[in-house]
């Protein structure tokens, strides 16, 4: 008998192949049955869904049969049938099984039980082997490959902007450092401070916190350019919504307007969210039940009212709530949990920087759909951002996502060299150290925008999953580079 | 008169708007004329072609037209009309022009003459605005597009692996560290060592230079995988072919063997080289152009025999050779380099290391196609290289491109652990860093292969230029984090 050339089980579950000699490989994820018969779970990774191997053991000997275990890598040759049982259509009756590999079930960590999420982050090596992990990266694959989808039919550049950087977009934030130094013996400068000019790179350099400054020289030459890349901080938080280092999507678009950025925001939103739904139907499915099982465990008054399919499909039907910051305040100080002073924070001015409850009350109670706060008071934001003629607040954009808060942060950018000149140096920003950017408002200079999106928030709500270290393969947290 | 929406130059030039009011916005790359007509042409990014304004000065004011000059920014309103003039199918015939943004012609680096690669290096803020930048750029974006398009229809998963890492995939390498402490004043332990306990992540961290062994992971969970992200080298090398921060292509996949490893890289190359040739031409076409005229200036003797073009058609129809690194030693070792001793290093035995020499006569003259070496001497190979049973060699793969050297450097990896260990001891790699990768041949291991692709270089091939600093947006080298 020759052997058959492998199909992936997702191909192999579609029936195509009934009645044919195949050949599939993959990690064993249960096994059950008795003498007469062995029922064994086949997972390859190309799907959620296991293909049930029917092994005889008159054929399969025991020998063989006693290592095929949770978590084992096996080859499994046999002719594909409809299936007898319920539960699945197709299975595989074995004619020869190879074990690839064992997995000691004295040792194996994932044996089939429920783990603890804290349990998972320890064996993050294994973790994606299990039904919510291996969902959560396919998903993470179809997510993101819908972005690289969604700019390139707009006709965006995908734009690798640097990750070692001299400069710091946000003029502020904790920011890593990269060196080349030897730590235990770093050249000092006569005066006994270290001496830059002897590192790698001349200067002192960092990890990134954005690319959207580089983004921006790319969008005056190029038009429409996006980044999609690693971005990182040196931030001591312990939450579910920080990691030390993410990835970030990063559209700059010369010509576009702040009411542009907001519609392009939206649109990638929706269309990423769609893709998914479309094309991880399983995953999602399997995502669904398991938050629904997650928010059995809450209080009632903390449950979500939707499921994260009615979640998902709400984004898409509904156009987002755009209101003014101004208007946001309003709203705000006249709620009941302000009168009631049930929030922490609670809105007594204009000025004042809107906490997550204010946003969460904003999305999830007020108006109960994606909101779209702009025009911002200029002193809670950055320098770049565009002044609008009310010398008071500037053409920002803050895109608010239930159960997340804040998922997208832009601007129109500020392209008059004078007013961003004055602006920098209000906030004390260095004009000598940004010589570059201040160029592309020197030499054809024009309105422009672009925004941030953090793909962990996305993965957040689009998985329904309850951690942002639990949406990245291996996380990074204070205390935390492992694997 | 209501202003039309705004269409790009590249929608504009296919002529499908003919005889409408039309709105482009730009950049001037050059205005020519007279007293009685000026021809501004136009570029925004979209396409390397501009498109020709036709303005009249009794209809756009002399105040206006004295401020397009080669970068300014313009907004243009006027019908789109079929060229009287040769050289292109459409103009705009101008009825309103706005002045953007201004570039002083007595400032403004981007002059429309030639300028040197080396004073684009140090515009590189601006030099996106050129037509060579701008069309080595869109090829990037197309290529790396098509690398995306390439896994996902193979139903691998793009997998992002860990910039920040207390691993070190080669086991060597010069890498970069990673730190948050303030350098001014490092912590200490008693015994007067770094105190890497109090650093952000509690212990001794370095940016990646592969993302090879988390790939592994992710390949032996869900099958297939790929990473396409930033890898870093700290090497002092000042060359044409090397970066600080590059970007890899990294694919791992569960169940390959050394062949079917062989096969996907070819098919990867050959896909992407296609998908950049149909979806780049006018890029491209110039780039050719330019890698013609650049051959001019060179020796005879080291004109390249094809030009841009025939070299990447010539990718397509032919299959890569295949040889061990066994012939190849052969093949050295009696060629007319070596007998005539012109090699630097001359090939005298086996286990010798290839150097780019050789490499070179391999593909440009001796075979005059793409090669692939397979089976290297297991000491000049990393240890996690599948050992084959003549106990000397390795289950390595390099491929060599004409006029690039090693674009592509891969193998089975080897899946048994005892003979991982092994070698690891033989080598002086630490398995207590290693547990967790040591850990998928403890549990359910299984046959498996990967290999990286080298993306700067796989731009250079495409586009035809000299020097990787000219492939990357913001090139990271010795002394240089500029932008």
């Amino acid at each position: 008998m020759t052997v058959p050339v492998r199909n992936k089980i997702k191909k192999l579950l579609t029936g195509e192949l009934v009645g044919e000699n195949v050949l599939a490989k993959g990690w064993v994820r249960t096994k059950r049955g008795n003498k007469h018969v062995n029922f064994i779970a086949l997972n390859d990774g190309s799907t959620i869904n296991n293909i049930q191997v029917v092994a005889d053991p008159a054929i399969i000997t025991e020998e063989v049969l006693k290592h095929v275990t949770t978590g084992a890598a096996i080859s499994v040759v046999g002719k594909l049938v409809e299936s007898q049982g319920s539960g699945q259509s197709v299975e595989i009756v074995a004619e020869n099984i190879e074990v690839l590999g064992k997995a000691d079930p004295e040792k194996y960590p994932l044996q089939p039980k429920k783990h603890s999420m804290e349990f998972m982050r320890e064996v993050a090596h294994l973790r994606m082997r299990t039904n919510t992990f291996s969902a959560v990266f396919r998903v993470r694959h179809a997510l993101s490959y819908a972005v690289h989808e969604f700019f390139h039919m707009k006709g965006f550049y995908n734009l690798h902007t640097p990750i070692i950087t001299a400069s710091d977009a946000e003029g502020a934030g904790e920011t890593f450092h990269v060196t080349n130094f030897d730590l235990d013996n770093i050249p000092k400068t006569d005066e006994g401070k270290v001496d830059y000019k002897q590192d790698f790179f001349g200067k002192e350099t960092n990890l990134t916190v954005s690319g959207q400054l580089e983004g921006e020289l790319g969008a005056m030459a190029l038009g429409e350019i996006y980044t999609f890349g690693p971005t990182f901080r040196a931030e001591n938080s312990n939450t579910t919504r920080h990691l030390a280092e993410f990835w970030m999507i990063e559209p700059e678009m010369a010509f576009y307007e702040l009411d542009e950025n907001i519609q392009l925001a939206q649109d990638l939103l929706q269309y990423t969210v769609k893709y998914v739904m479309e094309n991880c139907e399983d995953d999602l499915q399997f995502l669904s039940q398991r938050a629904q099982d997650e928010e059995k465990n809450k209080p009632q008054t903390e449950r979500s009212e939707m499921t994260l399919m009615e979640r998902l499909q709400f984004i898409l039907e509904n156009d987002f709530e755009r209101i003014t910051y101004t208007d946001a305040i309003d709203i705000l100080k006249n709620s009941k949990p302000n009168k009631k002073k049930k929030f922490n924070y609670l809105i007594e001015e204009w000025g004042a920087d809107l906490q997550s409850e204010h946003e969460r009350f904003l999305v999830e109670k007020h108006f109960k759909k994606p909101v779209v706060i702009y025009n911002y008071p200029k002193d809670i934001k950055a320098f770049y951002m565009r002044q609008n003629d009310d010398d008071k607040t500037v053409a920002a954009m803050d895109i608010l996502f239930p159960g997340i808060g804040e998922i997208v942060g832009g601007s129109q950018r500020e392209e008059r060299l004078e007013k961003l000149q004055k602006r920098m140096g209000e906030m004390n920003i260095p004009e000598e150290e940004m010589w570059w950017y201040l160029d592309t408002r020197r030499f054809g200079s024009a309105p422009h925008s672009g925004f941030g999106l953090g793909f962990e928030r996305l993965m957040l709500f689009v998985t329904g999953m309850g951690n942002i270290r639990d949406v990245i393969p291996f996380p990074r947290t204070p205390d935390n580079a492992e694997f």
